[in-house]
């Protein structure tokens, strides 16, 4: 294993360029089965730590998951979080917004979604679409805001969004939550094998929309739209991993160990059993024994 | 008149001094029908603008109430808003939180709370409890956080928070809202003739609860944590207007006058028809009148 998630951290500390961020750590077939083997691992100790975040109820996570369309976010949340109980996990998906999210401002569809203490938020996609497709695409142009809010350049909306979106996460930081942020990040070429086999497999058809090819057209452009976006809100608190996602299974481990580490560094307890408590514990057992 | 609303605003450019700001403006009774018949204009004025606000669906407006007990918050929304289309405003009352509200970060509850452009909310107390009650009774020791949000001073503690009830206010304003927030200042010896009445009165005891005794204890604490609260959080866009509220008629009228100013400032308009639509508009009338 050369490439370890640490090399995929950015927290701030470095500037992120896409030019020089591999898609592929090109591992060999031999290490795919101690990948797997190694996301097993991971699986089990995140499932562990998961128990105590869950008993412990202090913290929060949240994890969010961004990507171009066939970077495998889907397959990656099967593989890595199934290990997970499901009462201390949620997953949100962040498609198109609705007519009455976008009346409110970007935030407030995942604000909503937000974990109580003690449990995981998965958002697969999240606000980071309204830095890059909203971008990419142009779409603030045509947002009902006033005046104030669109009288400006592309970089200076974006720049100010990229401030609100610190703020947010810093707020989460302060208030008991981490937030560990992950680009899968796919080649052209690897996205253009996937989409034709989404075509080519009828079982795999109804992942496929003609639309996809139109945002693949606008590649650079989203390339540019990441990179800007991870500059702007790679922090200390809440940093990004950008993850080669061309071989599947080595991004899955990447992943594993990415959430295991965060969860590490979290450092979940279960509560302790205050003395007095402890008498009550021991009266009680008796009381059953007798029984 | 000698007070305007005006007066009463604070918006980061001065000190606010509680022992300095009056809870009557000692108006006579020969006011009372003047400010009564202000305020009626003034429900109109807010009616006609609402319906703008509503169509043009561009901003949005949060409204907050915040005052000791009995100062008059719910007669105020009572007298004040009546005049406002239901569809348009809704209001959301901040008692004490729930066990989930508890497990998340303070201002989840209320970002769920945020109104769709076009609309207003009306928060009766808000987030801002958060720096008032919880502080003043130190809430804030027993709270399930991590050590890291806890081990620090009061003063730091909070200091934190109107941080970030500033960077969420900023946050609404560059997305299209305005946040007016006003505080009902009463009296010790006003509230205490309140109290005394919702004892005396039993179509009013149903108002009054044993622990506004409690919190009436704390009365100096308040003040304190009020004026804190109002000068770290006084901003152009999130202005507060401190408000004399032992006479209540006069306190209507001058928070009728906070409303109406505020959206008279945002200046809704009717959204304009575009020139090709016009002339759908008269196709579709000539049809309608050869039926």
């Amino acid at each position: 294993m050369t490439l370890t998630i640490e090399d995929c951290r950015y927290a701030g500390d470095r500037t992120f360029r896409i030019a020089d961020a591999p898609t592929s750590a090109h591992m060999t077939k031999g290490d795919r089965a101690k990948c797997t083997e190694l996301t097993d691992e991971n699986r089990v100790v995140m499932g562990e730590l998961q128990d105590r975040l869950y008993a412990d109820g202090r913290e929060g996570l949240v994890i969010l998951l961004q990507a171009m369309d066939a970077a495998g976010k889907d397959s990656t949340i099967r593989h890595v979080m199934s290990g997970m109980n499901p009462q201390g996990i949620d997953v949100y998906g962040f498609k198109q917004p609705t007519a009455r999210e976008l009346a409110h401002d970007y935030l407030w569809r995942a604000a909503r979604c937000l974990p109580e203490r003690g449990k995981i938020a998965l958002f697969n996609r999240s606000y980071y679409e309204d830095v890059l497709v909203v971008r990419v695409d142009g779409l603030w142009h045509g947002y009902r805001m006033p005046k104030r809010c669109l009288d400006c350049s592309e970089d200076e909306f974006f720049s100010r969004r990229f401030g609100q979106i610190r703020d947010f996460e810093e707020h989460l930081y302060q208030n008991g939550y981490h937030v560990l942020k992950i680009f899968l990040n796919v080649g052209l070429d690897e996205q253009r094998k996937r989409l034709l086999a989404r075509i080519d497999d009828e079982s795999k058809n109804w992942k496929f929309s003609a639309s996809d090819l139109a945002e693949r057209e606008h590649w650079d452009a989203y390339m540019s739209a990441y990179e800007a976006a991870i500059n702007a809100t790679a922090t200390k608190h809440a940093p990004w991993y950008v993850v080669p996602a061309d071989q599947k299974w080595h991004a899955r481990y990447l992943v594993s160990q990415a959430v295991v580490n965060v969860l590490k560094d979290m450092d979940p307890h279960y509560p302790e059993v205050p003395a007095g408590e402890k008498d009550e514990l021991a009266a009680c057992k008796a009381r059953l024994l007798k029984e």
